[in-house]
């Protein structure tokens, strides 16, 4: 009944990540009968196609398997037919994230590529390219699942969903899996005895933690991770820096932050930490720069028919693999517990109804079964998760329209950038950096570069 | 880490279902480590309670297990320490369901014994029970969990949650694990390869069914049953009527109607022959009385040690499995999916956040988790269950209060009784005629003696 | 600033309202500057169009008035450069009438020409006329706001706003005048000197009164209208059968019913009165058959150039002065306080957002401006009205798609017809009785004919 | 029937403000039949009591009013009867504020006395007292309407009517007035044919504007207040400094921002500009002090019969005449469009339906009825209202309880203080500074003084 011959498709399949999700997909062999794999990149990445796309040739060999692996700049060609389409693709590639981050610091701004400044022109460079996408695959493969984990996964999947009218898509992240590992450890209990239940949108999401006896465990993880103990080694997210959230705040929270919390409610630590970031040259784009260049030499290596340890050391390590197990459990409706960016659909009464949130459920054959949340009883909480959400959909109208004043409004809202005269002139000076990427605002760019 | 030694008790223990209760305990015997069940029950059930009490240790020695059964008149000594309580009782007793039909059908109405006049009357008796159960257990097994499977379940279940505050109560009902074995049988795919969503209130619910492969088949369901070749033996509810469902008005829905929605959809030819039923005294209290009678003969049998095939054509039959499994799977954090009234929490938005509602989920160690259903798409279903909603409220209201104006008020708005002179005169009637079981309504029904 | 010549249409122009919708006019004068009035009606309304709009130009040249009153067939024509549009029209004329009465009552069913059976041929019949009108207006007077005043009110305006997108429509319904009027005179306070909050949906709302020292007298008059004493010379509307209302089910709801509401309330008592007009031949829609040709006859008479006592009689009356007083609040910014059909926008938050509300609210120069209403305390008022409110938008949709399975929903779903064979046997002979209206049905009607 | 004999008692009534209540009375005295005027203070505001209140005694006679004045230290006394209570007391009196502003900016923090970090501690020290005031109003005069002009309006408004559940509450503010007026003066057209639609929480509103032809004037008004010609002159609030909004942002609005919205649109120019006031020993606190300073001086004078010229310009200007009005409107039944804190009830759907809003209405004999505003269309404003409102729940629920956890999620969601050890370490010194008014924190500050 299910599908009996698998294409998969990888947009950016040239990334670093992709022999991650090769290992994935030969780890769960016997759950996917995989026929072709079809990595696809654009002329400016065809050489890291080509390295990592051969390294993915080997490694399948190298499993014993008879898949076929394509590497292809024919985005329209490569779409055809496929059953699942995997997103991985950064416009403007690196260079682009090390603006994203540069230029709010210079300005003693955060820049935060996912949900401050840079999250915000991320998501004005990628979401045109999404809905290009999507507008392919109506034609090519209309019945594909669209597994998106582009960052701002958030703000992308819901473009995806809601202008793009593309239901069948999941945001992934690897966040949450780090935060479920983490209280394992601590509490000393396999994960699989744990219950989870995960609440907000990308990057801004809280979870609750229960054992088998029924017992909630989330206070006691409070007081392990953010009491008087608290210790940085516990921050499982290598690129978000260690700094101690105050304890008295999350036990009033009565939830269990993420990581990237630490940009809200430790604001100053963290701008701090990374102006000396900026200041030494190490800001995160500008080390990952380091890290892809290595692992390329790495893949390089024709010798190598397996994902190398240094991969693991990335940061976003672990997406890759909840993408295998997102595409395995929709294959076999396998109903495997996960945490998904989603339509919210009333999951969190909070949120507009047709907004993406990321939240808890079960990964089945017809898609994505959320456990329902209702309201956040905290109501700081909810405020801040409302906020940020309203920023998303302004960033999302901005990057559709091209409107400077949507634009203006998402800087003002978003609560990573002070409002103000430094608001409109990072702005201006954003948009005029990354112009060659945002056709959108070409009016716009004009008149400043004009002046 | 999960309960070692469990007591459970059962309120109502001298019901004639209490042999499926136990041989739902015995197949789950390395999944409940029991130590002592306690059959419950009072005076005027004690005849029922020893032979049934009785029979129930013979099962449990068949079985070589040395589980305690203990049998008890005495409600407060037997919650004293327990785990679960599982509620089956009927107050007024059969003789009460007889007049809950007949009275109504007398004045050409429909009694319909848990949603018509029939199920107010019945809550109206039930719910200061369970209420009284509740305050024991506050002070006996405080962290007990409530099962219960008393009608009406749904308004029930929302009393002991909002009125009675106890939060870790679950309602249960047989009527959708029908559901799910005959559309498993229509489609003739393993029930587990199937993915059911249920969602509305008790006996008031729709559901959407999925396969393995992620595709719909809710609408070639609605074909097999509801369509031209309709039959009558597709009706899995042996207290129901198989009067036929419109086609077209169930295709509109385009989602399954439960058995009780005939009363609703089709309800000039359920009354029809509910009057037939009536003439001949054989309404469907009268019937299970017989049958009861028979069965209890049966149970007399001292060499009898296990579930007579009897009881299963008693019409109420899975229910007592259901309770074993939820029991099963709290204690085990098993995650079994299923149907469920708990509480709403927004998981249909179209309902108040702090009412009953019967829907799909996962058991967990720490409860219910379901999951979200949203909005009703179709706005006559919506409506629909809106109304019954506020019916219910409505009820258990004037249950707790007496107020003979929220007594009216229900008996008004229920889409079962006709509004009007018909519907006063018959709730004076059956006022008087319940007056034993209704200390709350005292005055009014003496104001109503007195006329 | 506002507008100084106005030129005001009346769709419907030749029905027997329009005299009073000219004393209207004419008794505004000051606040009207009407430049010219078009009566507008269809060709099988002709020759009412020519009696009745030549009294028109009588009354407006005894009031001294040079307004150019214009009799027309062409309805494109006459809405060019419309600034109100004024809807007043029956598909079918009072024939049709006569069958959405009738045919119920042959089956023992209410027919209830604007909420029951009746009122949902009426919509069916009237709602694509609605829309048409509208799609010639976005041509003609794009500016212009329409006023409708044909039944069901509420549907037809819930269909102008969400289908045809017109939002400056407002609904009107003379029902509201009637409850204020008879309030004030209970009271024995003028009426200016009470204030009273309205809400529902048209011919299915309730209403609060508070007089000026801010006591709320709802529960007084709650006692005069409705208890012990009642009269049924208290109920002001003259098509409604006085049947009496349960004191103690209205004490309950704790705001004050109107008319329409005995249909539900007291169905019973409705339903045999009706039965009874039935079979004398004198259901509202006979009784008003006869009227009209009175007046009709009364209108030919060149003398009369007043509006006759006799029209007052006719049982809408109000209607259209309310209508006069709805554009000159518009056109003046009066702010006169109404109570009228709109969008709903979170007004009454039981009910969708985007659906049409009656409520209480001033009319503005940019339009109605609601009083918040909020939730509705008493449960079951709430859920007898969002009951009503998913009939309502089925109907709605069955009149635009034309689709069966919807319109057998409606008739399902409608709390005056019982569910099951006779609401499709009825069903289907309104179909086909009214075939020559209900061009969206077609097909199916075609296939009831052929058997 | 409106209340003969008024008793208007002035909690605060030592305040500088009180000879415009007067002259608000004085205007009104047609309106307001009052018999007895009592302004309360405490101990330590005696000397400005007896002040002011003998000026108030030489102004009610130089009317010709036999009005009686009181002057009293003793609260339960003076509301003995009371009809109408107002409320003006800053708890710790100028001092308190001076912290309130201070401290913050020694951090280089904006203070904001209403919504900053100011105006959380304003709350923490006024809210105690507040729900005190209602304790004794449920004794001695439990029919009496509280208007609240105590900042920060909102918050107290929603303890008083949310914990201390005084459903007769109104909160007043100037701020909208002098939006109202400045529209005016702009389009130069009489305020009175305007019509306003305001929005929001206090100090945290937006606006539209139409004329009496319907035409909305919304964007109008932004062009000339905030676009290219933007004048300083323009911003009518005389304690908020005019740094410029940026038009394009407002333009997105598509509504007018209050002038409140410079501290989180223009948030950097705002704290420059508050810091130098801060160095320069200028913060507002300070100018007032000196001002008030100067009118008690002037309010000595035995010969001063009415309000000196130079109360117009203390800042606070027709917040006591919004009082005269909204008695006068509530005495009299006037139905007086007015802007006022109220309960939401729904009025505004994206925030809670139990919290206090900000929004227009009419002012009834039985309180406000406010239009209803429904879902804000921008998601930016919505987030960031709901972010307001979520940091003011949290704020009344720590000057309630106490909760040390509670006031740092306060101060970590506030947009105006930077999340993180500032944060806390502002919140820990504010403690400290105020700690004579925050008995329910002792025991924290305590442990902060201990260390
Ligand atoms: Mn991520
Ligand atoms: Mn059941
Ligand atoms: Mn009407
Ligand atoms: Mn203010």
């Amino acid at each position: 009944m299910a599908k009996q011959k698998l294409k998969i498709v990888t947009i950016g399949g040239g990334s670093s990540y992709t022999p991650e999700l090769i290992e994935g997909y030969i780890n769960r062999k016997d759950e996917l009968p995989i026929e072709e794999i079809v990595l696809v990149d654009i002329e400016a990445g065809k050489e890291k196609l080509d390295i990592v796309g051969e390294m993915a040739k080997r490694m399948v060999k190298a499993a014993g398997l008879d898949w076929k692996v394509t590497l292809t700049l024919n985005r329209k060609e490569a779409l055809k037919g496929a059953d699942f389409v995997t997103t991985q693709f950064r416009v403007g590639l690196l260079d682009a994230r090390v603006k994203d981050e540069r230029i709010p610091l210079s300005h003693g701004v955060l820049g935060q590529e996912t949900n401050g400044a840079g999250g915000i022109f991320k998501a004005f460079r990628t979401i045109p390219v999404i809905l290009d996408i999507i507008a392919d695959m109506r034609v090519q493969c209309p019945d594909a699942w669209l597994i998106n984990f582009t960052n701002p996964a958030g703000m992308v999947t819901e473009a995806a969903i809601k202008y793009g009218g593309w239901e069948k898509t999941l945001g992934l992240c690897n966040v949450p899996i780090g935060h479920c590992s983490s209280a394992a450890d601590k509490l000393d209990i396999p994960e699989k005895d744990l219950f989870f239940k995960f609440a907000g949108i990308n990057h801004f999401h809280w979870h609750r933690v229960w054992d088998k006896s029924g017992k909630e465990r989330t206070s006691e993880l409070i007081d392990i991770l953010y009491g008087p103990t608290q210790n940085e080694d516990d921050n499982h997210l290598k690129n978000i820096h260690s700094a101690e959230f105050h304890y008295e705040q999350i036990q009033h929270l009565n939830m269990l932050p993420c990581g990237y919390h630490r940009y809200y409610y430790i604001e100053d630590e963290m701008l701090n930490h990374s102006i000396e970031e900026f200041k030494k040259g190490e800001t995160r784009a500008q080390v990952v720069k380091e890290t892809e260049k290595r692992l390329f030499e790495l893949y390089k290596d024709p010798a190598l028919d397996y994902k190398p340890e240094e991969l693991s050391q990335r940061g976003g390590t672990h997406y890759s693999d909840a993408a295998c197990e997102i595409i395995a459990s929709i294959q076999n409706d396998k109903r495997t517990e996960m945490v998904v960016s989603t339509i919210n659909n009333g999951t969190i009464i909070d949120l507009p109804y047709d907004s993406a949130v990321e939240v808890s459920g079960v990964v089945t054959g017809h898609g994505f079964e959320p456990y329902n949340w209702g309201a956040f009883e905290n109501a700081g909480a909810r405020g801040d998760l409302q906020s940020m959400k309203g920023m998303e959909e302004t960033v999302i109208e901005a990057a559709i329209s091209g409107d400077y004043g949507a634009a203006l409004q998402a800087f003002t809202v978003n609560p990573l950038i002070p409002g103000g005269t430094i608001a409109k002139r990072l702005l201006d000076e954003m948009l005029y950096a990354h112009k060659d990427y945002l056709p959108q605002f070409a009016s716009k760019i004009k008149e400043i570069e004009e002046n």
